[in-house]
């Protein structure tokens, strides 16, 4: 089978052919019917820092995936010919497709079923795969880390693809929501997603009592003010890397007994819980598809900065 | 009675005859046996801002008190006449002693009795007044907040007061705990108290995975250096205020999820923790005893950094 792979830095990704693959112990192989592209992909294309990552070289990439169970292996349960499934790139134990072994840009892959969420019906190969990454990662945040729950009032700082993910996910969990915004180009939308208010800052909601902020944004300021407005005992969850460091108030995080968590991808139960989100018909990513062929162009917008929300390749 | 009370900022506490206080719907009236002097008491009489806490005035001060229960009002359960008890000044839904109701400068004091920690009999009531400040701050921060248990690698940067009874605490929790320590005199102690290594700096301890990091001193630095230190999915808990601000790397808490909590005060559960350590006999805080008669002198020698260790008023 053909499958596209990088072989170094600043070089292209280069079709090559390779051997079909074969489920092992534990794993299973699944046919590929969508494959997410992510900046971290540019990245690596550009960054000889990323080099230190990979098992192999080359290696087929791409470690946001969906598709279908198309051979199970010895001691896999639970899983079995025909299912859909999403790829969860950091599942415990198991190494992340396209990095620890080969991903999914290509038309098979095989994993670790340790790393398997089923797809529900409702939900497409191509929002199954979109939803691995920025859908994990920002309902990692918001649920897992954050610990949002029905009734609870939370702060979202930044409605960028991330935050507007988080924001959904809130809501959906039954919280009110609250966005700070700077660009107020977005607020329509953050109206549009059932938010209860938009704001420039977090600053700006005096007088409401959050119990979360995610700070989806991070430009240090905006983790400093999180702190400053979450209620005592609250927690502040930061995600965003806007800027890499923070002043912040100690005074305010000590005698207000204030959490402060760094939050960075997540689990196969975030994954299944994006998916729960999306089955629902209220969490819709906004989501660029190509072809196969296409992945190494796609690449280029990327980095171009073309690309209006998620690049997924759509292999159907 | 005679009882200490403070009547306004600058002005000495003054003895005066009072009505003996009778115990209220679930209260208890404590013969106070010994009450810590704080250097918060100092701040009362010389800063303006503490008024606004006080709930009546002139007002019986000391919030850190252990006694013999004397009486018992209706609704009390639990608690009979010639328990042995110390008060948590932070108790869930009591105010604390000497700011919203008379406190411990006397020799009586009526108290909710959901603020009443039993005293074990191998612990004397000097020992019993001084857990419920340092004592339970120190226990709240490194086994309630830090969630340290047996097998945990900890660090504990600053041998102060607090640090010293939040090593030990560690330690008999089964920790191995490793002090960062700027001023090298206080080492000796550190080896003595049965630390694993002491340093100037956290950032010595290369190697160390520490699971939990607990910040006595909070001078910025180490706060930021703490987080640079803990594993990844770690905890750093921050106590000490030596500085107001801190600059943290926020890429290092959100790529290595990172968790960073301010702790203060504490709860019953916590002086029921210092009382178990201090039976043990392994938890000795140092501790400089004076009459009742003695206290406003003892608060001008606070005042003048003229103690070493707590000093405590007993009334034996």
């Amino acid at each position: 089978m053909k499958a596209w792979q990088f072989t170094n830095t600043h070089e292209p990704l280069v079709l090559n052919e390779v051997p079909e693959p074969v489920a092992g112990e534990g794993e299973v192989v699944l046919e590929i019917k969508a494959a997410g592209l992510c900046h971290s992909d540019v990245g690596l294309l550009e960054d000889e820092g990323w080099l230190s990552l990979l098992a192999k070289r080359p290696i087929t990439i791409g470690h946001e995936n969906a598709g279908v169970v198309a051979e199970v292996g010895p001691g896999v349960t639970g899983f079995k010919v025909g299912d859909r499934v999403g790829v969860c790139p950091t599942a415990d134990g198991v190494g992340a497709p396209g990095y620890a072994f080969d991903g999914g840009f290509a038309p098979k892959m095989a994993v670790d079923a340790r790393a398997l969420v089923p797809l529900p019906d409702e939900v497409d190969f191509v929002n199954g795969a979109a939803a691995t990454d920025a859908g994990m990662t920002s309902y990692h945040a918001i649920i897992t880390e954050g610990g949002v729950k029905e009734g609870d009032t939370v702060g979202v700082i930044g409605l960028g693809g991330l935050g507007q993910l988080g924001a959904v996910a809130g809501i959906l969990a039954g919280a009110d929501v609250y966005v700070a915004e700077i660009n107020e180009k977005v607020w329509p939308l953050a109206r549009q997603l059932g938010v209860k208010d938009v704001r420039t800052s977090i600053k700006d909601f005096e007088g409401v009592e959050f119990d979360v902020i995610v700070d989806y944004a991070g430009f240090g300021v905006t983790t400093a003010d999180a702190i400053e407005m979450v209620r005592p005992g609250g927690t502040v969850v930061q995600v965003g890397m806007g800027r890499l460091e923070a002043t912040i108030n100690t005074r305010t995080l000590i005698t207000r007994s204030v959490t402060l968590k760094g939050s960075v991808g997540g689990t196969k139960e975030d994954v299944a819980g994006v998916y729960e989100n999306m089955a629902s018909g209220r969490m819709k990513p906004q989501i660029t598809t190509i072809s196969f062929d296409e992945i190494p162009a796609g690449l280029e917008k990327l980095e171009k900065g073309e690309i209006v929300g998620r690049l997924v390749a759509s292999y159907e």
